[in-house]
């Protein structure tokens, strides 16, 4: 699917977006296959153990995929989630960022649909899988 | 389903649990059918907007299912999430507190599954649903 | 919710929207809280072994949460199921039908939520739970 | 993942297996990365209107997952579903058959989970996508 944001821009509007997350996410890449995005791991994102926590990896995913889809609609922050599962697979690796590879899979009139892979840098073994669907406003197709 | 803890052992199994999240979460109430928890709804909790954030309310479900299925099995701190399904029907209220209510559907050798019901306090008309499947290891079931 | 159509009217609407399944369903209850569907189960709904079949078990879920959404909405053959999420947390009893026990739990402009708790007949602990959403399109609500 | 069957051995599995839906598939490709497998759409996997009902493509995803992940544990019949979860992204094209692609994304010692896009044949926008989880009895890892 054709973008309608590059790289920065869609940088950009994460930050203005998700204030609240500034700094946590990165854009490692972007183009009309897959969405790449990094959880900077910090302390808090952490569960005594010093894996992750879900709210996390939930978190990484739904950021990653409303963005993935934003970058095919354009600047619209009005799309909400109406559904999401996961599978949590692995444990995450301490120590380590999470990257996040998104797929949008459907981009609808009203809902859009996309997927993610996450990953714990450098290992090759999915630690979760998530789809979550998003509701589309009716003024965001134009 | 029989309880193996009452309201306040599972209150303070909560908070030893959950060290990051303490003072989070309020049991409100529990007996063989259903847990009640609040998640009492601060800044930290919300988006821009006012409304509490998705992670947040996957937060709530994954701790209120979680200590739902140890009031039944004890003091097993090494259960983990599986997988999690929810949907968002609605937007919460702003400044009301979550309510979460769980049942325990299946307490089984190896997996364990509930589901949850969040209404934004004093509205009847839940916000999402939420369902979770959590790995229980081998040496916990006695 | 107030409802639109009464237990005969559904039943009727179920054969001819479900031509296919006819005589497979049969309506137990219906009132604002809660409908119940049975499945009258045959011997082309069992897996070898004797039990039914996931994908009976999904049919009964979806059939059984869309028309719980009509007899809200009327009579309107045109909602389409979008996301289906299923746990199947017990062997259902050989040689027994199995019992639906559904709940609307959303019905948006764009969107209906439902959930099932299935059951077979004579045992209270659930074999499968299952939660739908279903797009209805435009004219459907008036 | 390495395999423990080739395509010919899965596909006599696949018929000893499932003797109900015997001809109903067959699988197109199988490597370490992803396997295939086709529904050959009859009369009698469609909704009026002429596309495949929602079981019929909850059973394809079924069978075809959990056959993805027999190929790499060896002949155990007796995996079993623990969850699914479905999103219905587009009407499948009528008279086309249904093309699965499945990857394997977690082979634990009591789980594993696979994924699946749903395609009509000759178009390359999934009609649906499916993960499903399977409890894997102890005797079956060796």
């Amino acid at each position: 699917m054709a973008l309608a944001m590059d790289r920065d821009e869609l940088a950009e509007f994460l930050d203005e977006a998700f204030p609240q997350v500034k700094g946590d996410f990165a854009i490692e890449a972007l183009d009309e296959d897959e969405l790449v995005v990094r959880l900077k791991v910090e302390e808090r994102h952490l569960r005594p153990g010093g894996t992750v926590s879900g709210p996390n990896m939930f978190a990484l995913a739904d950021v990653g995929i409303y963005i993935a889809i934003l970058a095919r609609i354009g600047r619209v922050a009005l799309a909400v989630t109406t559904n999401a599962s996961m599978d949590f697979m692995r444990k995450p690796a301490a120590g380590a960022d999470l990257i996040a590879k998104i797929r949008v899979l459907k981009l609808g009139r009203v809902l859009a649909v996309g997927d993610a892979l996450i990953y714990s840098e450098g290992d090759d073994r999915p630690v979760a899988r998530a789809s979550m669907t998003y509701s589309i406003p009716p003024q965001a197709m134009g």
